[in-house]
């Protein structure tokens, strides 16, 4: 059956938690965000914590909810089986984990087999097939980037396999607790674009982020690289060897990046240099996936 | 002019000072190992810490006293400019920065230009040069595997060119600092050689580190990898990106891995897999390489 009125879609990670109040046409009503991303939330105080972010909604009529994001991982509120991959609204809507069956559901994550190991996301599906929905498209290529970032094939509305490269992680390993933390300015200060270009191009050398991770230290040595663009280098460096892992698609298959804009912006950059089609969406994409998982689950 | 008697030999390195009084011919009379690294030296204590090390030799007729590795660096006792590629023990001889002239000298780190940075070492181009003298080879490439690993190509007895790979480092953060620190026991335990096996093709695979590394929380998410093999695992994977990275030489030519057998066994087992025919050494190329430097160097 279709969600008859009123959504409350919950945007719950690691470490945060956003609400939205949707119409019967996805349009958001009210928005609220809260400090409490699974990390902060003891076992059992879940509810709590979905009572403060929508409680009064759900008493004022508001018939469903729905939950995306780690909440429906082990460590969250429930788990949520992982749903294989290809994977579309259909899929993942047959597979909401009820906490209260008709009422209250978790979006499952995607699992998928990508050369040797298996790979997980749990969020990013209903970033990904609300964009989806957004741009009109059936078939695309997604960066969601992040700490780990996700790059997901889109075909026929389905996502057909993902994988995980730890970039934003390894930027903030090296940042902090490297031996470039000596080398590097206390504060990143705003984006160098032309260091951050360089860094880029010195990964898609091929050399690997081992090696070139070294060379932050060695061209501030030599004086090759003023000390205020070396973090826009390093994120070039890490981002490029990223890139370098991608099979990027036709011109005419677009690469469609949703996140933050100053991140975003860093991700346009770098595909633009490698002559890919991008397209860039924020936070919408997330209230669109949740409104059309909803619409199609079996409340 | 040579060395006549004997030669107070130093490897003073970033967390540790070795020192070796060596006969007319090279070879080792008496040995010592203080924790006294450069990190641990206040400016000015210097003279003090090498009088703690080999004093006692000089005043007892030793005419002549070496030291490599980063007491030569801007943070040691005195900086000794790069020495730059191609070098070999006559170029560095000749670039000896001077304690006391004729009495104590620094051997000179090297420095190469390798594709948009530059690169350094000290310390290991000492190992290098002793290790082809050991093996009477003139043709060879090097790895010195560590927290920072260095390859070095040698023809007709000089390092032509070397690269740096922050392996050893990756892995400690990875390992510590990393999410994957909630992943894996506590203690690395004793090498699982399938496991590290399994690190290093998933890494010749070529999907990357920033992708594979993730793979270490998901095989073991997935119970496909038991939690005491992850270590090795991780281990293989981020060696096996070090290797990836090579160009490997035709079979006649050998691929020498120069220091301690815990770490230059996993080197080995990694590079037989790629079809490598290797040799390892230890320490002993430190003081083979000291005391021909020394033999050369304008006293």
């Amino acid at each position: 059956m279709t969600v008859k009125g009123q959504l409350a879609a919950l945007d719950w990670g690691t470490s945060s938690l956003r609400a939205a109040l949707l119409d019967a046409n996805g349009a958001v009503l009210d928005e609220r965000s809260l400090g409490r991303g699974i990390l902060s939330v003891a076992p059992g105080e879940f509810p709590t914590v979905f009572e403060a972010a929508c409680g009064d909604w759900l008493r004022a009529g508001t018939p469903h909810a729905i939950v995306s994001g780690m909440a429906g991982s082990r460590q969250g509120w429930m788990e949520a089986p992982y749903c294989a991959c290809p994977a579309g609204f259909a899929e993942i809507a047959a597979q909401l984990a009820w906490i209260e069956r008709g009422r209250i559901g978790i979006v499952p994550g995607l699992s998928c087999e990508a050369g040797g190991a298996p790979d997980v996301m749990r969020g990013e599906e209903t970033q990904i097939l609300g964009a989806l929905d957004l741009l009109d498209s059936d078939d695309a290529l997604f960066v969601l980037p992040g700490t780990h970032s996700k790059w997901a094939r889109v075909t026929q509305g389905r996502i057909e396999s993902f994988s995980t490269f730890m970039t934003g992680e390894f930027y903030a390993l090296l940042r902090k607790h490297s031996i470039l933390a000596r080398t590097l300015p206390e504060t990143d200060g705003e984006l160098d674009e032309q260091a951050f270009r360089r860094g880029v191009e010195q990964s898609l050398r091929g050399t690997g982020l081992l090696h070139n991770a070294f060379g932050v230290r060695t061209l501030s040595l030599f004086d090759r690289l003023a000390a205020d663009a070396l973090p826009s280098y390093l994120s070039g460096l890490v981002i490029g060897e990223e890139l370098r892992a991608q099979e990027l698609p036709a011109e005419s298959v677009p690469v469609v990046v949703i996140g933050a804009p100053a991140l975003t912006r860093r991700y346009e950059i770098a595909l633009q240099a490698l002559g890919a089609s991008v397209q860039s969406l924020g936070s919408e994409a997330t209230w669109r996936g949740l409104w059309r998982i909803a619409e199609v689950a079996p409340w």
